[in-house]
């Protein structure tokens, strides 16, 4: 059962004891975001006492076809809640099975299904929802306090990795906790991924940032501490206040014990114990204690050192593979994966990208430790001097691709859509307002699957539209994709980006010499005429306007389709020309309320188009999270599909009864 | 004629010589964002070499009145740029005045007028804009790479301040700088401000956060060093990559030198040297002839140590009131500030605040190093343990507020609209999708006046009002902010944000008491009843509204007023009648595209309501950035005056002529 998150849970604190106060345990987020592979849970022995006398399944699902075999598991089959632990030895499994869900495992981000990822909705073992990286200790510092505030007794625990300790979030988090100077654990479980490996497309890269070379100097300049020695300071030095002049005396003695000088925690006001083994279960145990009997003051650091995929020799071998792991046998590590006659999105902006690149030497790439996720580490082998992953750092990102700007290269920085929300205030404060030729690729855009809600690219069209001199447009389809990447290329006078979803291309023939070839900017293009009702799609939710036109086809309804390709600049030709020839409009999107179709609604209003009998109807993402599934599941939750989009013109044609039979 | 920027710019750097290539210097931002005291200069001097055959005005402005005395400057008289420094010894003056822009330097942060920031569109030598802090390194590292891509030779010099370095960005910023190793110049002007006393309210603060500790044990444990050490330690170490084992002995023969152990910026990878005496220029200017000449490996940083308002004996003592200062006599350091008989919404909402404060122990406020600013400082002096200053740490700000919020407390997070722009990701993840009941209080909504684009709150309605849970509503005057204050205090199962503009009230009696009643969520309110037209005014605006009213009574034309209250949940009936009883329904609002019109218009269109006569006009910010300057001035430019909005309703009712005069 410990399959898909085999590579995770790198200790079981959690199987701690419960004579100490209740503990918040916060895992935020690993070395990643896309799957940020940690699994918090709420420690709260009383309410777990609460719980004791509630019933629950404990069979396995039936549901086994993917596995080889599933191996018997007497031991965890009395497991069901933190509080069925404390009779037990100390080796344990992942928090989601032991904190009441191990019956649901099968489901794991599957439609109606458990998340990937901790989300406080789905237990009260979840003290925080995780998803994009760095957020812990924050999350934690804020409980600390106001468990102060409130006079409570608990310890509160963060969990954050290497590689999202690179992100500034972790370093404003750290700066305010040692300032605030509230009792509370930062766990830095550091197994050298500050740049993860997001590997899904082209393989490993090594670790970058600076940060990495203070962590190795850590790691190599103290061996691992024995247990001994490690209590031994921990007891010792505790006691006395940090910001006091005893820190002094008390750094002091530290010193004599490593034989190490200060390190950057330290700097901050963080208490730094470590380097120590994460998979010496029993010595984590043992400090953990320490630290929890002491009456310290203010946070303190236990960096631990383990390794991704430890105990599974396949992982071991390939750690980036079995990152926010797809199905796989454990019996021979082999991962399930589908056959497609197409390939995703994210390797064909890559392709188009290199085609630039090939003529045109000012092209460069930036991303923000995603070299695999969005496609660069193909870039990055083309053009190895051209390409620059600067770790999960959107913020610098960003502005770094100004400064690159202002020297007259021409960046494109690969993001996820819900990732340069991150990036919000420097796209604007640093790109729009400079007007600086930076192009945003953004992909996952739109609904991502089995990731859900945290990695949804919901925002984007909504957020980057509003800007002034921002060029903002959606390719239909993988040929369209080809020909933006060439357009942003060509744009040079000010900022542009688009947006593409998770998932693979739609079968159409790429351009010739699979290079794109520029397009006007703010024209869009009529793909089937009809009369009466108009479709106008933005972005890939083209193909269901398309699909939804032959629906009609068989209903003898024949629909007017456009692709308008930009948002801004709207191309006001066509909006105006459909607007006037049919009796209904309707815009389509997969994105929220304010984007494409709020600009396409501003400009009829305007023009005074909507002053008559024409009817605009807005099809847009609904107005709730869509949680985690298969991506069709999440088209029909939110209302995307062929069909939804055929039963729309049904209904405002007055079919309402066809429209119903559409729909089942 | 240094007088508005007497405060600042600590050191003359730009003095230095010209025997060595272009440098493109850099100053992101100081101590602070509200007025980034900190003068940018692109010295390049083959720019400037190149334009010395213009000729510009050096008179000075005769407008005077504000001065009780205009000093001579036979000296400076001399100058207009940087090529004329060469002639000169090293004293020198702020940047603006030494870049050609000395003849409109009277026109300062006034309409039409120099920004009061660096600007890219104002002169060549503004490198990079700034407002927002903590951007500098970022974009002075992209210039950097770029550089060396294009094979060129100048330097670059990013000039931060310590405030500005609790940012995360810079911290992701010097981590990515110490792994590229790509040579430039940060220079850390250290003015004890790491927390920025942006005491517009109520007096200075305190530095937080931990990183003053670490910069100030840098400065109590180094004396500052003499010339002679330093030049000494920078000649005889620069030479080795950092990168290497090289730099082992390095850091060994350094430790020698300052009898220190390695600093937070070490860790990351960058070459420290310091603490030296920021105004000492004799010092600084060998020191960084010794840099530039020294073929480095690797990014530099120079820890410098000024004081703020240094020379100016007025604001040496009150180093909080010169930064972003209004007008003042330099002869008796007293500004001006003009009488008003309301007082501003920061203090409404403060007042606000602690009134619900003194029922509801769970209430807490967070702002991230603007206790003036915001207002908080009142809270915090009422309220010591529950008012928290993060430093510039918006996105830390956010989460840790999520984090207090999973306690029970009710955090209150004041920052700016335009700010919170860097918590956006934050916002999403950490509090809406969690439905986390923390609230927005963002002021600084709209146009902003003399700080101009960079601090503008154009966009959160847009931003906002696409996230499925929160709650977006904006009073229409300081009475509605009492009660909004009141209302967010007893939202408490979901997120809410309120947004209210910089300046004054307009004058309506406060609640009893000075204590606001919660509103019923999502209802709106009619001010008065006309027919034909209908104004749906969404915050402040609403007194644009109810002054067109007026106006438009003279015409004979009486119109129908309402206050929104709600963009999100949006008041239905209210719309929907608004929509049956009026041919003309106009909505306006100081935001831009995609906000509280398209939020009304999609409802509009769902409900049928458009299909018919119905007219619809959206006035929102218009689709450009609005220059600094006056209120009014930039009212007039946003098409947002009650003549406008009168204006508009003749227009639509065909009294074209009676606009153009309402107009003129």
């Amino acid at each position: 059962m410990a399959m898909a998150m085999a590579a995770t849970a790198p200790t079981m604190i959690q199987s701690n004891a419960c004579n100490y106060p209740p503990t918040s345990l916060l895992f935020s987020v690993s070395s990643s975001r896309r799957f940020a592979q940690v699994k918090p849970a709420k420690l709260d022995f009383e309410q777990s006492r609460r719980r004791v006398g509630q019933t629950y399944a404990t069979l396995l699902s039936e549901n086994g076809e993917y596995y080889s075999e599933k191996p018997p598991t007497p031991l965890l089959d009395t497991i069901n809640y933190p509080i069925h632990m404390k009779n037990l030895s100390r080796r344990a499994y992942p928090h989601k099975i032991l904190t009441g869900r191990r019956n649901k495992m099968p489901t794991l981000r599957q439609t109606n299904g458990l998340s990937g990822f901790t989300k406080r909705a789905e237990s009260e073992y979840d003290a925080f929802g995780a998803g994009h990286s760095s957020t812990s200790i924050s999350a934690g510092l804020g409980m600390a306090v106001g468990r102060d505030l409130k006079g409570r007794k608990n310890h509160v625990i963060s969990v954050i990795g290497d590689g999202a300790m690179t992100a500034g979030q972790a370093f404003e988090a750290m700066n305010n906790a040692g300032y605030l100077d509230s009792n509370m654990i930062v766990i830095l479980n550091d197994n050298k991924q500050v740049s993860l490996p997001t590997a899904n497309l082209d393989g490993p890269t090594p670790p970058v940032g600076a940060l990495s070379s203070a962590l190795s100097r850590l790691q190599s300049s103290r061996p691992l501490r024995e247990l001994r020695e490690v209590a031994k300071g921990v007891t010792k030095q505790l006691g006395g206040p940090m910001h006091e002049l005893a820190a002094k005396v008390d750094e002091y003695a530290r010193g004599m014990i490593s034989g190490s000088r200060s390190t950057l925690f330290e700097e901050l006001g963080l208490y730094y114990i470590g380097p120590v083994d994460g998979h010496n279960i029993d010595d984590l145990i043992t400090i953990l204690r320490e630290v929890k009997a002491t009456h310290t003051t203010g946070p303190v650091l236990i960096h631990i050192v383990t390794e991704k995929g430890r105990g599974y020799p396949y992982a071991e071998r390939a750690p980036d593979k079995y990152h926010g792991v797809a199905k796989f046998d454990p019996a021979t590590g082999k991962q399930f994966k589908g056959k497609a006659a197409t390939r995703p999105y994210t390797t064909y902006f890559a392709e188009a990208l290199i085609a630039e690149a090939e003529v045109d030497d000012n092209i460069v790439g930036i991303h923000a430790a995603m070299g695999g996720g969005t496609g660069l580490n193909m870039f990055l082998k083309r053009f190895p001097t051209r390409c620059f992953d600067v770790g999960i750092a959107e913020q610098h990102a960003v502005t770094f691709a100004a400064g690159l700007a202002c020297e007259g290269l021409k960046p494109f920085c690969a993001i996820y859509s819900s990732f340069l929300q991150r990036a919000y205030d420097q796209v604007i404060h640093d790109v729009d307002l400079q007007k600086l030729p930076v192009r945003f690729a953004m992909d996952r855009a739109g609904l991502v699957g089995a990731d859900g809600p945290t990695h949804c690219g919901a925002f984007d069209v909504t957020y980057l539209a509003c800007l002034p001199n921002m060029v903002v447009m959606a390719p239909s389809d993988e040929a369209e994709l080809f020909h933006m990447v060439a357009t942003a290329a060509a744009i040079d006078d000010r900022p542009s980006c688009f947006r593409y979803p998770r998932g693979n291309g739609v079968g159409v023939p790429l351009p010739p010499g699979n290079k794109g070839v520029p397009l006007e900017v703010g024209k869009g293009r009529i793909l089937g005429e009809g009369d009466r009702v108009a479709l106008l799609g933005y972005g890939t939710v083209v193909q269901s306007c398309l699909a939804a036109s032959a629906l009609l086809e068989e209903q003898d309804i024949t629909v007017t389709v456009a692709d308008a390709r930009f948002c801004k600049p709207l191309d006001r030709d066509l909006v105006r020309s459909l607007a006037k020839e049919h009796e209904v409009l309707i815009t389509v999107e997969e994105g929220t309320i304010g984007g494409f179709g709020s600009h396409v609604a501003q400009f009829l209003a305007l023009d005074g188009l909507l002053d008559g009998k024409l009817k605009w109807r807005p099809i847009v993402l609904p107005d709730r999270y869509i949680e985690h599934g298969a991506p069709i599941d999440q088209m029909i939750e939110a209302g995307l599909t062929s069909s939804h989009v055929a039963a729309s013109v049904l209904n405002i044609l007055g079919r309402t009864r066809d429209a119903l039979q559409m729909m089942t």
